[in-house]
């Protein structure tokens, strides 16, 4: 293997957490902060949580996008990708969408959230967004100097063949913005991310909403600790071991099932 | 719902954790009697755990088999299936087992392994099953009073696409008789377990031997606890509640990708 092709199999991810109050300005100012934090020490995959607490991250893109030059206009410093999901208008519909840019300020995806959160669990917790907003109706995976990524919103990472695909078009990292309830959150969260984990093999990053007890909607943060940022670390050359190890993927018997694409994704 | 409906609703699972000694003889006693004490708790359904330790379990079954008549022909008193994987040897081939037999001790159903165990963690363990063993090449699931059954072999847990597809065709119980190891016992076990649950909102019970630390193959007996019986109490309207407040079931975008049976099962 080269020197650059190692290199290039370690990337450092930074997952934001941001605690949103009711001043945008305040909110857009601790986000920059914590990105250029994140790509100040390296990371070259920057995420942030699922909309619903604030169209923050819509301002931190347009932002990025709209300063066209110089040192300004490459604030977040995320070398391949800063990630998150707004809310998305387009042709009278409204998406819950997560958009990706790249360290020039350009988008280079929208994922549209495939799986809208339609629950129903008595006494704890109601919530239709399918009221609302209208799913997505591709897959989204992008390219990166390290790997390929792919992205789902919050709840669709309740859905194992989405993971699958994903793994199976070469993924090696997946991402789920995510706003887990006090309810779902610490029953599921955690499990759903290790259970993708583990099944396909593959780096898995989520990132909720900091906890905010007085919230309307009260997002499970990962593990119960409110923190602002922390980082991960993907190795893939540990994945490329653990595949060799206990090598599930070439062991499947395709000659007996398939998780196949119905249609493919237009990303 | 009628009352036998209700009554069908609802079923016992006993997990046999036997610890098997040199001693055949033994070993046949203390399975019959935990075998008896878990039917006589009401148990629809025993499973013991997957080969490798002793064939103790063939001479349970054909002992079933060979009483013709009277109680002792029923001493299991299981209703429904009494489960464990064995040694099969089948026109020069052998292959991991998993037998089940109804209450009258004929056999329901046999299971052969359909994925070999053959892993290679550096220092840890190497273990290459296929050396010894063929595949099977069919899925394996039957018909209770209480629901259908989908039954798999230890690694083939780690094969998501397998629940899937026993989920698809109706099963609201998976059993698993295993044997994992010291390593990737207490890294994969219950993980594997509780994310088959979740994924499919589906009953998930599984078997392993009793932890020996003096035996060659240790295995890692699930949470570490060295347990002769325990039971799991199913309750099919909890699962439908389930299904119906997250119905993920419901709620997969069939229109974006499948998980298909590539050659049915001929169980």
């Amino acid at each position: 293997m080269s020197t650059l092709a190692k290199v290039m199999s370690k990337f450092r991810l930074a997952v934001v957490q941001l605690q949103v109050s009711s001043v945008k300005a305040d909110n857009l100012s601790r986000a920059r902060r914590l990105v250029r934090e994140a790509a100040g020490q390296g990371s070259k995959v920057v995420t942030m949580s699922q909309r619903g607490i604030s169209a923050v991250q819509t301002f931190c893109f347009q932002e990025v996008a709209n300063q066209k030059k110089g040192e300004e206009r490459r604030w977040s410093q995320a070398e391949d990708g800063l990630m998150g999901s707004i809310p998305e208008e387009d042709g009278g519909k409204l998406y819950n969408t997560c958009t990706v840019f790249g360290s020039d300020g350009e988008m280079i995806l929208k994922h549209r959230k495939i799986h809208l959160f339609d629950i129903d669990v008595p006494g704890k917790i109601r919530f239709q967004e399918s009221e609302t907003l209208s799913p997505g109706n591709s897959l989204s995976l992008f390219d990166t100097p390290f790997c390929k990524v792919g992205v789902g919103i919050c709840y669709d990472i309740r859905f194992a063949e989405l993971a699958q695909l994903y793994s199976r078009k070469g993924c090696q990292l997946l991402v789920y913005p995510g706003a887990f309830n006090m309810t779902t959150g610490p029953a599921h969260w955690e499990l759903l991310q290790r259970g993708r984990a583990l099944d396909n093999q593959v780096y898995v990053a989520t990132a909720s909403p900091a906890r905010d007890e007085a919230a309307s909607y009260v997002a499970w943060e990962n593990k119960g600790v409110i923190r602002r940022l922390k980082f991960s670390e993907g190795q893939l050359e540990y994945l490329a071991d653990i595949r060799q190890q206990i090598p599930i993927t070439s062991q499947r018997r395709d000659d007996l099932y398939a998780v196949t694409s119905v249609q493919e994704g237009s990303s």
